[in-house]
């Protein structure tokens, strides 16, 4: 169990890494890293090598143990930005375990055998880090998807492809990694997993999930509170649909009442898969030129941005698993005190 | 000076004039509309159809004298409507005037005569109907663009375009017709308004600019407050970027206070031309996949629709000229008492 | 059966009726038309609102018999126009004949009922008409799509939609109307319709499919030859695959041989779904900004333009049993005897 | 003044650099190389980070004097690839001469002072190799952009940025470098270097220029034929419009008569900017969802890969000044002798 703090800084482009520069500053190693998280301006699709470039740029600069997650889509108001996940020698308030599943195979990926993998990967690095799951705020995950080649891949083998469709690869993608941390959490029993992969109706609210060409296998970030010690808190809910201000009001308001200040957010956004928000047509999912992960990217963005007059947040489109249909899980991390 | 009511309904394309049925369900008929303004689900950039398409299909169902008035671009969460302003034979609290521009040439398009002429309209229909400008609240106009065709005919002529480039005389257009709109709000000396139009750095809190390939005039709306009578009020202001929740909830947080409820919203929004909100860095200047309008609306209609609830509303892209640079114009009417 | 002639003009925009007057210039009448097909600016996906637009103005100018086929895209080189099918009093070279199919419920599209409609109503128009399979050179097909309201009204009446996404219900739609083509001309035998929708891996080289949001059955236009009479004549193959100039390239210069000119060319387009063209990668199918429909018409249309020196040809992306693999139908219409 | 031999290989990613093992199978090694030239999968405008990787990827694989040039956008069949410039022992038939200019600063971009370094750098290149300005056949340009952060840092030093719209730099940026090369192969008198900055109506046949936000300077590859030896040659031309196959064609002819197949073509493309050709309407200037340079790579594209049957062609948009407007220049490297 690694205590740590969390950093962010922006980006000038998906090859800037100054931001390694900036977090010696504030006195941390390349050494003391866990994660590099971050937002990259391409189109968070199948073809967005924004987030390839920024791991190629960032894997070298940090431990082998340390994992990459790179979020692509900076729709609307979000800006490009990374936040670190650091290792710190004392108590903060926030713990936190990383990890990977082994390769996945392409016939795998958004299969149940994926699930099962997220479940065992996630299972194993709580076990090893000592973290509850009562205490779990956030799983982040970056998992692969289908390109053309690994469907051919795929039928040359004399498999099946999970689809054909490699932007729809990156929803089923997502799915079966949020059914993975879910029976992880133990909010699915694990006897329900195959049941849950087929009926595409469960869901995590700790899950955040985005899929991506420039892996193999799956990157696990674990965020639990271990509130007796330090000045950093996490909260986590999640939004019942797209244009849920009242839930993210709520949480910003007991951070304040706390004495707090928001470091990040992390939230997933999808458009609502009945094409209507609280009984009102949107068209997310009959726009032929522009995918619905982006267009919701861009609403939800400009929300939360709005409400806590940040930009450089964590807001990730395609939540399938991810929170209720429509909506998407949601964690706020804190801390206590004036601002530094 | 004509009292008016307004009313929204949703359309399931934009081709539907079933609204016109829901209309008269309310106790009003095709004779008493002044204005049918609308969002429809297209890119609202130059080659928008869904606009043309609702042109099409509502200009038969309404008096000569009214105008249609149809943004294009329901990105992210917002919902395609159409908002009637209707005259009302009793006092309400709001007043309106609606009227056109003559004819414009190509070549006029976005420059100085263009604004004389929105300028010189906007006045005389105030003086028409005895509107003041202390109370007008929002001035609304739909304003032509160059397609190819257009600018090819100008060249043709020996005349200069404004631009070249066919989005870029959306910008343009929306501009002239803003400074058009201040002079005549006395916002804008008329003696400054070359001087406006040449640095292009002069801007109203209430006017509402949109472009379209569907008409060859300016149609124009004014709304404007009679608060001695009636339950309808209207609050404008402007938001300072593209995340100034804290106007946006301020109107609200008085409507409640007034024991108001929403009616409607209209809001300009656009990316910030500086490529920063606050200091830190947006994409949409630099996107090329999507024009920097569709990413605005998106994230100011997400912010709005989360505050209000109502996905419902008027947020249009390209905001030159139209509230401070980065943010806009914003004017919610509301209805004091309970919900009908 | 009815002897037709030919004739296309460009349009202004989707919205331009302008050549009724052209056509009343070489002598027809709105009585005479059978079909108006065109080639509309808009993206040829789900939310075109292009094909809406010319299907609203130009519905009310053809006789109620007669029938629209707009498809949408006209990327690349591509020039939008409308080619009128007309009725001849004297015998021209080609019969023609048009009709519908009965509508379809939302359900039904893509399904074998929505096949078996298509075949049996094109067998209907072929026995009427006394065209045999044997001349026939073209089977046109407008059909409908599923739309985000389609799909839940589907749901909501407890049954289940051939796809959720409504991008996708567009290829199985025309996979529908291909094979219910197929079907009609005996390229697969009524028994293996059932076959041949599950396995989707039968095409006719006679079948021209487009799926659009404008109507809710199908649009049937059928091109024959009858070549002991008059100039005009027909010539049909399938590309092998996008870059097949050979084909195009051998009829244009048996065309050639024969004294003749083309009238129009109709071809059919899609990208490659092993996302390889002769052993190298294309992109078509993992790019997430643009759909591999606006790809290939760009890349077929760039091409038979260059070969024919026309830009306004009836290039359609999407070729789901129509044509091989990674090609498609094609047809052109030419005329013997020097131009007009 | 090199000797060179020209290779093309696949790439399965912009990441991918196996085809430096391919090369080594044929004999050469990192040492030998030139230029890495290649078509990368972007969307070719402001933000393709494709090309960045691309050039990242590369640059560690090149000696240092050696240039990268990656064109992004490989629309409809058109297949990722790399091409490489390498230096062979004996003549070949070809010879090229590689070099940059000095760094550009952002308010340079598209200015004269940018032709005039581009002159000045082409014309050194080819004093010092001994290329006479006879023998070149082309001359390739990778140039740089301006983004939102450049306008900024342009504005905050008091100066004027050629356009502050991001992707309107990159065809500034074009007619620069190719006014630059025209300039010094004496197509343009040096003393008229100023008027075609302004008038922007000069264009030379041999320029292929590119623009990105990858680079700073300008990377100049400079081919030449030297036909006394070896088995190489080079055939130039320009295509006079986008569907302009009889140049092609002709070329092509001319290759096969002296018993050559083709090697690599280098085409540029563009959407005729009166938006008609051969008096023909198109719609790439008015296409708000999709650039007009994606759209003209798409088309001549596919009628470039249908002509010569092969896919991995570099095909850039964006001709400004880089033959006649709407066509572009045109060369193409092809070996005497049966295939290898």
């Amino acid at each position: 169990m690694a205590n740590v703090n969390i950093f962010k800084f922006g980006v000038s482009s998906p090859a800037d890494t100054s931001p390694m520069q900036r977090l010696k500053t504030v006195g941390y190693e390349s050494k003391d890293i866990l994660a590099v998280i971050g937002k990259s301006e391409g189109n968070g699709c199948v073809n967005d090598f924004s987030r390839t470039l920024s791991t190629h740029v960032w894997e070298p600069q940090i431990p082998e143990s340390a994992v990459t997650i790179f979020s692509g889509g900076t729709e609307g108001v979000l800006s490009p930005h990374v936040t670190f996940i650091v290792h710190d020698p004392k108590p903060t308030g926030l713990v936190a375990a990383v990890g990977r599943t082994r390769l996945l195979a392409p016939h795998e990926i958004g299969t149940s055998e994926h699930a099962l993998q997220v479940a065992s990967s996630v299972r194993g690095l709580m076990d090893q880090s000592g973290i509850r799951k009562e205490h779990v705020h956030l799983v982040l995950i970056k998992c692969p998807l289908l390109t053309s080649s690994k469907v051919e891949a795929i039928k040359a083998a004399f498999k099946t492809p999970v689809t054909t469709d490699t932007y729809e690869s990156m929803a089923k993608s997502r799915y079966a990694s949020a059914v993975g941390i879910a029976v992880a959490l133990q909010e699915i029993e694990e006897g329900q997993l195959e049941a849950a992969m087929r009926n595409e109706d469960r869901w995590s609210s700790k899950a955040s999930c985005s899929s991506g060409a420039e892996l193999e296998d799956c990157h696990i970030l674990i965020i639990a509170s271990d509130p007796s010690f330090g000045s950093l808190r996490a909260a986590s809910a999640f939004m019942k649909d797209a244009i849920d201000a009242r839930t993210i009001i709520k949480i910003l308001d007991q951070i304040k009442n706390e004495g707090g200040h928001v470091v990040q957010v992390f939230a997933k956004a999808e458009a609502d898969p009945t094409g209507k928000i609280r009984g009102t047509r949107h068209t997310m999912n009959t726009d032929s030129d522009l995918h619905s992960t982006r267009h919701a990217r861009a609403a939800v963005g400009g929300l939360i941005a709005g409400l806590t007059g940040d930009t450089q947040i964590y807001v990730s489109g395609g939540a399938e698993g991810q929170g209720p249909p429509g909506g998407g899980s949601l964690c706020i991390l804190y801390e206590l005190g004036g601002l530094a």
